[in-house]
């Protein structure tokens, strides 16, 4: 199989970084492109990065010569690649534009922005639940007139360690009707220069702007169907969620608490139902999908960030202390990798999703 | 007033450290007996906690030079102190046994331990809460024989934060049904060596032993009431709590939501009732008690542990983020000084309230 | 003796609102007067620090309603207050003619910046070392043509640790040839925001920009004499500094490598000189004069930043590990804090100097 | 090649997981045979480590079923593996004596401990410095009796980031006459649970047991000669080491200050010597030797441990900032692995270098 050329538009920020390392030897992608703002443009992408690069190795040889171009200017993408992944990080509104300029001009756009997520015709991929929503493409491509071109996007970092564990307990046939969550998230997922030490040191932040709302909303259209030619949110659970930034690197945990309808699965059974769970990435055997998309772990003080958060590609959710709740009906923690799995490496996972569904 | 002796037995430990520290310039106390295990026994404080003092400033000059003696051996605190505190760090059986014989030979004991904590004659205190509870103390006295001595606990630091919070709630009128708890924990709670390093870089841990469960069940007997010559727990009031430990050295965080009863109070009704609480210790003027009980901070990002762990002497409870829940009613964000309010602090609080109640 | 009324501009700074806190209740200055960027003025100065307080106590009730005037308008400090703290931190130039103006209106200036630190008619005080420097300040105002008004400056932070052991040792009559210092220091000498948290957890960062140089070249200014109505560097000691950034919320510390001239003291020596040595701020009982200059500590693993940089006002060198050196003579760490002793802290005691010395 | 069987004791110890960890899918090497003390013989590997484990991958497959030795008990081991990796963590005698009685049954032992580093005849390797202090080995077998036995050990991890950049100019022709170093040490090298995480939050300490003298006196073996049948320290090159513990988990950063002979390098030479240096390991081309031993970064601020500590397989020493020095000639900062290349990693690549050159 010939490689496929890709861009990353938003490439010198914190998400891009991580996009160009991940894609260094991916099987079928190629960074062919790279673009930033007009002050990174014109450059190599090794002098746009200097200084700013926050990854543990050094920019791949084949992305460290590329000259960065223009985000803003579509045209100097078209001809390089065949599709876009947007780590974007700009006004909301000025996002959105320029992602459906890119969709307009053939090019598919794999994005990590939250300004897509809203529409009803815009699938928001954890392709472990929801991959059907894909099919919600030809809706979107003949409602904005695009021929090729097309936008995916994932949700917010903060609830990948929960919506997979949730998500296989409803796919078995239990009911969650509510759930109260704490998160405990890392500093990289507020980007370079983030979060000040000042505020990381002998510390912890119990706040963290609009993550509460998305890790309340976003579950809902996850787990929502298509139905009269548009994603119809799935209401019925409710989320409540504090949201907090501690002194960690990487790998957002979760402490949830859950409410079951009537039919209540046992302890036993839902450790069965998570290490048995697999679902379509698994299916079709694309690069960046984790062997087990949930990893049950006994011990009884795990999972840890920096233990768990690198597990199977970074891409799987770690779940363990699952245990009654004197509440609700159940108690546990999981952890997934936020600049992985929750940001670059989800992006990825879409777009061979829907390069193996033959969409690209 | 001539002021009290005061011993402090397991005195080399952390809280040991910490009466020692807070104890100096007590207006009612002197620290004039220090005890602690047989190997520091016959030592002067001086020797016994080189190489051990934890705290930032050197340990108080009055106490240096006294000879620690052997916490096992009752006779040698009769006659040098009027009342105990306890901070011993053995088995929890033993703990019992001597907190008992030391109340059998007429001193008063204040413990940190657990040991005593479940008996429904042993008041455990929050003065802020259950000042009344101490009326018990005559059945104590008299179901075990004692004449002057007796026994009175602190609960478990892990519940300071939100159970004043909470009690001011309900003693306004309000009913609390239910409440999910996540506490975010501070390193100095286990003590020194305590929790390694190579857990708290760059890294949490999600669990620590027993503490969901006093959490859960102290509230209980606190929120209980005195009836037929004992203590009878409150069940209405169902606490579920997740436990976690961050790298933080003082100050534990409670993220909280809460259902309430069929009456609901207003978001602007609750900061209200919290500004304006007020309790015993603030009424008796007690040395240690805080000047408001309750800090409500209008900040989006507060309350921190380093920024607000210290406010009016470490023994306040900082509350924050109140805001309504799409699950339960409210949401908040509390904090409290674990080794001062939580631990040592605490302690003297209670010797504060029996004091100025006569029975000391 | 009545209060001075002094101004502190630069005022919501991190070194400003260190101002703010350390004079609340000071026995000689008021804050009567603060000034930041036009972008505060005409706020109240709780306004102009709101979400940028970074103190673990609140502002002081006296200064939180001052309404905050501009820095770069002199006219609105005059008559307002007799003495000005500068903590500016704008450009080099701005600042040096700033302070100027100040001292041309009839105000001392005791700045914090480093704009001002080489000429030869400013002093550079460490009170304990130079205090005899201020006897520049009469060719100091007569060269600007200034009345009342004046310039006195404190060094850079990351040298306080080391310079009042060194000097007590020069002072004792033993020669100090050369110097190999190796810093760690606190994030906070970076403000807020200050050093980004992906560089400070399970990291350090081996360079401060500027640093070293200052931490180099400053000393020979302070070890140097009057002489033909200027300041003449002492270029005898030669000093090589390597500055790395660690995760520490304040307190610098230093890993010093000493070679003396030919005479050279025993180690008990050196500790009785350490342990002895007092200069004219404790002399003239300045209120923020430590008790001990320099405190040395016995134990094998101190000084420690969380242990020791509270120590006697957060004013003292605490120093440790003095042994010998395989390669000079003597080898020590010592430590300092740097926002009390290396910045706010250091500025009013050299305002307590020049007072004490009927300058003001 | 058919693969040798290895034998891992004490290894269920941080080292120890560190061996058992990167030997998996080691080309040449096969884990036969774990051991650690009686406490945890007979159990399986899985269940010895568990709640100790401290990598942040699984354990190896293989080895997780391995049953358990007992250490003490050399003839467990024999018939099992053809070499051993000591990792024990014991009483230095007891080390020094079991680690003979290995070599004298005919293993090979390849020792992180300290036990046997100073015997004349006995190589400390750095395999790019002085692979050829092996050619002692026929000397120490016949000293002792052994036969296919030997004992190989590796230096103290504190000293391997600058030691290959210090020889690579003193093999260039510089001489190299003092250096004064401070390094900045991380948790693991004191294992688990190690340094507690009270000194390590908002903290370091400037002291760490028994390791300056190590750093000062180990490199003279590394850069001895071969004479008169024992290898023969360099006693010309004097060093004095500050060494401090900081909150990093993995890599050792030393801040180096050198004084060369009469013949002086260019700062431009230098870093071309390093740049271009290669020896016997790279050669050989050994599995574990990195590609380039030093790897010279030009950004200021550079090495990071987060940032560098996994170079070329966590095995090179990275160098950067180097510059003039006022009291010396010049200045570097350099950085290391320490489990890695400073202790497991470097053991393997010393087994290695022997299977290479034919002595297993």
């Amino acid at each position: 199989m010939e490689k496929i050329n890709v861009g990353v538009i938003g490439a010198t920020g914190m998400v891009g970084q991580n996009y160009v390392r991940l894609l260094e030897n991916h099987p079928w992608f190629d960074v062919a492109y790279v673009a930033a703002s007009p002050k990174s443009a014109g450059k190599s992408y090794e002098e746009a990065v200097r200084g700013k690069w926050q990854m543990a190795s050094d920019p791949p040889k084949k992305v460290r010569d590329l000259i960065v171009g223009d985000a803003n200017d579509i045209n100097q993408a078209v001809g390089k690649c065949d599709l876009i992944f947007s780590a974007l990080e700009m006004e909301k509104e000025k996002i959105k534009q320029l992602e459906s300029e890119y969709a307009k001009s053939d090019l598919p756009v794999f994005s990590n922005a939250s300004a897509n997520r809203n529409f009803d015709n815009i699938p928001m991929l954890i392709p472990e639940i929801n991959s059907n929503h894909i099919d919600i493409i030809p809706q979107q491509k003949k409602a904005n007139g695009w021929s090729k071109g097309f936008i995916v996007v994932k949700p917010n970092c903060s609830l990948q360690s929960y919506m997979a564990p949730v998500y296989a307990l409803v796919k078995a046939g239990y009911e969650v009707k509510r759930m109260i969550i704490t998160t405990m998230q890392a500093v990289s997922g507020a980007g370079y220069p983030g979060v000040p030490s000042l505020d990381m040191i002998d510390n912890i932040v119990p706040f963290i702007s609009g993550e509460e709302e998305k890790s309340e909303i976003e579950p809902q259209k996850i787990m929502g169907k298509i139905s009269d030619e548009k994603i119809v949110n799935d209401t019925s659970i409710k989320i409540s969620a504090h949201c907090n930034r501690v002194p960690v690197v990487d790998g957002h945990t979760a402490c949830v608490s859950l409410e079951f309808g009537q039919n209540k699965p046992s302890l036993e059974e839902i450790k069965k139902i998570w290490n048995e769970f697999s679902s379509e990435p698994q299916k079709l055997n694309l690069p960046f999908a984790p062997k087990k998309p949930i990893i049950y772990r006994e011990e009884p003080n795990r999972p840890q960030p920096r233990k768990d958060r690198d597990s199977d590609k970074a891409m799987t959710a770690t779940v363990g202390r699952l245990r009654g709740c004197k509440v609700f009906d159940i108690r546990f923690v999981c952890l997934s990798h936020n600049t992985v799995r929750g940001a670059a490496g989800g992006g990825i996972l879409n777009a061979e999703l829907l390069k193996a569904k033959g969409y690209i």
